[in-house]
């Protein structure tokens, strides 16, 4: 038999699992919501702690808790932050649309845990009541929404930013290395002209530095946070001064320059902000799709693909083709991609459906947008640290390309006009002749002519 | 200090925790896909268990597997399908496309459990070897999409078409009561004609009806599997008559008629059939946004909303506003139609991706075709058990509606014509009379003319 | 100047272009929405000829209308459905949500001509009236969601079932030209085992197949109309027997087993059957996609691609690289693929939001799927017509893909295990030597087992 | 018999009708692509005027086209650019992925009309040739996703900015007005605490402001131009200081900075800046709906609806319901909204679709991204001149809103304890009382201390 403990509500007794440090409203919401497997990940929960932290401090501040209240509420938050009572949010995503339940539960495990502290039994909601206390100033309205902000902002700065960060660089560094290897360019996947390998890598260096910025222009507005707006972004209940007290606060627990949002309505009734950055999250997507399938084509066959690049072995191979390797961290990175690019669209309708003064899709909202700076933080890591580091250019096959016989015409265009250049083109095809026999037999320019104006090298580097 | 064992594979030794049943292959998969935290469900992994039973039973009748291996892997196989081994599959969905990891698992688990079983130490290989034995005849190519289509139909029977079910009896019944109740239509949001509550939930009944239908209409492409395809579709290694008796005895284990899928290649390059079914979870969705954001609306406010249901009270209320009751479950359908939306870009995007005889987003489609099936099904058992049952109207509020004072003209139509009817509502607005004052006051009809074409009853049924 | 007529409206007179056959809300709405440039497809308008001639019939019958009324509207309806009025329907698709606008100008559009061919001038509404006559028995409400299920069925019957069919035939008859061209399979792009060209194509038939058993799965619930539903689905001014009437008469002008609705509410408040459609047309878009790729690389480099087919020569060609041939109609294909998967996105978005009675996101919800319908079905006829009949697959190069030195160890798993057969082919790329020389340098094998055991063909035909 | 004339390119012969200024290439692709209706919109084909005047600008200056012969080009593009060959551009949006066909339809009117300019008959090429002039130092690979920013970014500011400048002023307008007009605030529907009506017109003013950053953000992104990338990026065939000298022609004629991106792969093989610029469009078209839909519910009614705001008569009417008045063009916004947000769903597939050097979803990604501009620009305009200033408050509903008679309880909270407060509801609830009655009546409080505590317009203001 589980040990229980009775704890109260404005609706009665609730029987609690005693060694659980929620209360009577998220009790409440088990029993009412058995629905999926979800859970907020665990930066959610800490950026809660950080919150109450906050929260306390301005209260104090603002003359809204006594010191003692306020240290011990502190205290227990700082516990919650740090990851010690993750155990004790055992809700799912699937609650009510404000996130009021997982509000609740925060207030609840921090009241309690501050009561324990201060010595008295767990759901005594004395000395620290979670509603009176650990909640003043506050509403679920606003609370929760600035969680959002602060969870996504973290996750930003600790993880998605410095893996965007290593794989530009592991990319920069790839096409330093590859700089003056020879390639034929492809457009529409056909021979085109020749250029160089380190151009690609270029390319994606460009991309997700783009995509660095991209995340830093959504900050002025991921900064931005509804606090202090409590029920409806009225500000009721919460005193002149809190919104600032609190952001200073949440500003100098993590180093970041949170301020009040000047429109709370704005804040909590549309999720504009997380939209977008959703939005940005989706470019990034896009980026890296287009960049790993790169990878796996220039390293695909090798003996019937493409064969360019050779991945590196990461000792995992197929279930019935003995010694088969696969590129599965790039396969993994395009699945994050459409993760990602999925995520976006339940973030837009969410984003889309708040009603007056609140939206409330939150829970749903914020998952998917921290599930979508999870994916592709990690596998932007792996990327960078196990795959561009790796990979080796088959040279030989590199250099072979570079025979196909009528690349060089582009390069004549300039000099005796397209519809030689194309006259080359057709007769070589029809006589199965380079695009220099071709020019020489149709009298079009000599041998010499033409090895003057047609030189490969010349040609990727763009100097006509 | 964790203790651990060594186990091998063609690529050398590896450290394995020595109480995990997992292998070589699932242990270097964990160090390289150190990816997001997102597993597959429970019963995609009792699905693996069902489908190396169904392998070992048809490998023994093609003569594939003495009957001493083939009892011990199905033994060890019915274990994984209880969920008696759901500790032992440690990897999140970020891995090969192919899910190959995740097949790799299962057979070391069930090789080591049988051989375990045989009186072996875990990590011999012997008898039961993983892939000669556990996953001889098959591939991870035709063995993880079989697996995918039969997680998806198991929870469809066991879960979704249940709830569906569930949600459909509970709203035809209140359908039912609510038969006489009149109320005013809304066309628009605006004020438009008399008809009754109930007509409302026969069609939400009629939704979830349409629902239950749509996901059969997917179930002949669901049943077919391509097991027996093997390395990409060729049938290699696998004898005559495997695909016949793997469907035979997974149909003998479910009770479900599953047959193989006659273009191998067709079920592991494309998952055209998983995608037929997302959608129609997608239309799912929508209904229930519909649905739930009508009964929110119903009951909104009360005092300055519609109002005219009232939802029951879960205890549920808010951090700030004492008392207050909100639709919570119905926010969570319409959060759950959201995220299947969601989801459902995914799986288009994944179901499109596929190349040559492989599509390699199998992992990252099923994990949201799965957890659309569950969210769907949870939350439409949940509004069916807890919302419908206890829907109250407001009966006062409903009748007063009736009062709309020109809401009667549209009945005029067929007997003075439009544009008569037109002026007695123009007339009205602009005098704030009624449309049967305006109707006497225009001299287009006289007040018992008017009774007998205006009754609202007799509108409210369609008989105009 | 333009001349103009004038016509009264409730709201007053309007000024009308003297030789349009619009009346005043046309007229009115061309004002008010200065929005776009997106058209309904003149199937759409076709399909509200049909419609206005079946209400029509169905008024006669029910004696609703004289048959003098009926016939003159019925004639001018049929004017609309051919086509000759196109150009009297000058709104685009940004007007009320319940397509009222529409509805009001195929009403004035049919009463004006109808009045002209009984000898009077537009603009008179007698003895025709629009509302009274040509509307008459009809809501917006149920007229056009009727009318998107019309237009959205003649599509499907006249133009994606057809083209789907000729694909499907071409695609059939490639996979038996190649059923006997031996090649390399690819799983994860990379090198795998034997296989024949012909099978790829079938999997393409099967795909395209399956597209065409889900659009006629669809069917039983788009035959389904709510016509007779009237305002806001009460039936309200329409006479008993008028939606069966309705639905004869269009069966019988169309070929087509249309029925009523029994729930009308649900035909007008949701539009679920169209949204299962769309998510039917998203799986075609699927198909395309995978399909369309899968020949542009096939048909990639060829230099430095895979080359193993080639496409025909459109004559369309670079604007810099003079002869330089791409794969033009597949790339359409692949973007038609994508835009059906925006499309769907936008009717989910539609699909999902109807409030009470009625859905008012009608006319962008239809004008998607319409589109969605046309480009699937003119880029599969496209293709079947241009591309599928004229690929030639390159012999000699699909030849040298079999010499893939180690593909082969695959087909010893059987024979020798899987760990003997990974060790041969690690030994194989450790010193470069082929599979068969590897296992008999182990001592695994001689050379004569060797060859009995490893056949190229017999193991593209899967017979291991 | 429609008149012809015989223009030649590498492939022959093509007849065109006389009076087209188009030639071969483009006369072949109507051939070949006969997939739908959808046209460029005219402002991509004018942004090609513009660009090719820009690109003969820049040949001149860098030697590579003599003074006549850019004279003559610019002469000719200009005339494009202003409108004046719209008919000449026929093709489709489905075409070659990378715009190919387009461009040279652009080549082929502008050389046309040059030569015919300088005397000579449609057709010769001569004295201007279509590629070696006009197209000269170009590729489509870069000229096609130059004109694709050029026409984006000219959109923004010629249609989209301003639009939504209007729009923020217009509600700005009215958050003032309305800024003393006491209401319910409402959420998860539900009657929440007094609020006025101007803060929530100040938060739409807000979304719509952060809607213009967020625009303005991408712009770094959007101004940069991947001219002077010719074949595949490299650069072949354009001279040292083209792709300067292109930029800076550009921003001359059209006042904004544009400049050379230094990675020309990136600027082509991946659209990234215009998918940013979609999802940002896609943010603006959640602000819509939500903003949207709130007006709506608003005005809803107003008999049995919320009826708070009046919305303005456009004179658009129902077909069955006389004088009913509906919320048309706030319709129009939602469903442009759901538009937008199904294009950014095409435009995420094809953004991340690119391969190698290019990308070749071109034509798709820019059709549905200028669609997006134009029905948020449009729909925003519309609302800002025809909704939003004649919006009408209904006072005495927002007034008697305030009854409510539970609102109160909030407010106590800091000063009894949120379960006194809880207490004071339930007890209303349970004996149909005033929070003021309930307090009294539990003696928690005197009447005296109820109404210093509570005050509307205080809490209203979020002074508790």
């Amino acid at each position: 038999m589980l040990k229980t403990r009775v704890e109260h509500d404005a609706f009665g007794p609730v029987d609690i699992p005693a060694d659980r440090y929620w209360g009577a409203q998220t009790q409440r919401a088990l029993a009412v919501f058995e629905i999926g497997t979800e859970r907020f990940p665990a930066c959610l929960i800490h950026a809660f702690g950080l919150h109450k932290m906050a929260a306390a401090v301005a209260n104090l501040k603002c003359g809204e808790l006594e010191p003692g209240l306020a240290q011990a509420i502190v205290a227990a938050a700082a516990e919650v932050r740090s990851g010690a009572f993750d155990a004790h949010f055992p809700l799912t995503i699937w609650q009510t649309g404000s996130g009021t339940q997982t509000n609740m539960n925060a207030n609840e495990v921090i009241a309690n845990r501050a009561n324990e502290r201060l010595g008295e039994a767990l759901g005594t909601k004395r000395p620290v009541h979670p509603n009176d206390h650990v909640n003043r100033s506050q509403s679920s309205n606003d609370s929760f929404p600035t969680v959002m902000h602060l969870s996504a902002v973290m996750e930003l700065e600790d993880r998605l930013l410095p893996a965007l960060g290593a794989l530009r660089a592991s990319l920069q560094s790839r096409a330093a290395a590859f700089a003056d290897i020879l390639k034929l360019a492809r457009t529409h996947l056909m021979d085109a002209v020749p250029t160089t390998l380190g151009r690609g890598f270029e390319a994606f260096a460009a991309q997700v530095g783009h995509g660095i910025e991209r995340v830093e222009a959504t900050m002025p507005r991921l900064l931005s946070l509804p606090q202090g707006g409590t029920a409806a972004g009225t500000g009721l209940n919460a005193p002149a001064g809190f919104a600032e007290a609190f952001c200073a606060e949440a500003s100098r627990l993590t180093g970041l320059p949170f301020r009040p949002n000047p429109c709370k309505v704005e804040g909590m009734a549309a999720h504009d902000a997380l939209l977008e950055l959703s939005g940005v999250l989706n470019v990034i997507a896009a980026s890296f799709i287009k960049i790993a399938n790169d990878l796996r084509w220039m390293s695909s066959g090798p003996h019937c693909g493409i064969g360019e690049l050779v991945m590196p072995d990461e000792g995992l191979t197929s279930s019935i083709m003995p010694g088969k390797r696969n590129p599965t961290i790039a396969e993994v990175m395009v699945q994050a991609g459409m993760q990602v690019a999925g995520n976006h669209v339940t973030a837009t309708m969410a984003g889309a459906s708040g009603s007056f003064e609140l939206n409330v899709a939150k829970p749903v909202l914020i998952y998917n947008v921290l599930q979508s700076i999870r994916v592709l933080a990690d596998s932007a890591r792996t990327v960078a640290e196990r795959v561009i580091p790796a990979l080796e250019p088959d040279r030989d096959r590199l250099a072979r390309q570079l025979d196909a016989p009528l690349l060089a015409a582009t390069a004549l265009n300039p000099h005796i006009g397209y519809d030689q250049a194309a006259r080359i083109v057709a007769h070589g095809k029809a006589h199965g002749c380079t695009a220099r026999e071709a020019a020489v037999s149709l009298g079009i320019l000599s041998g010499d002519e033409y090895d003057r104006l047609v030189d490969l090298r010349r040609m990727a580097q763009g100097a006509g």
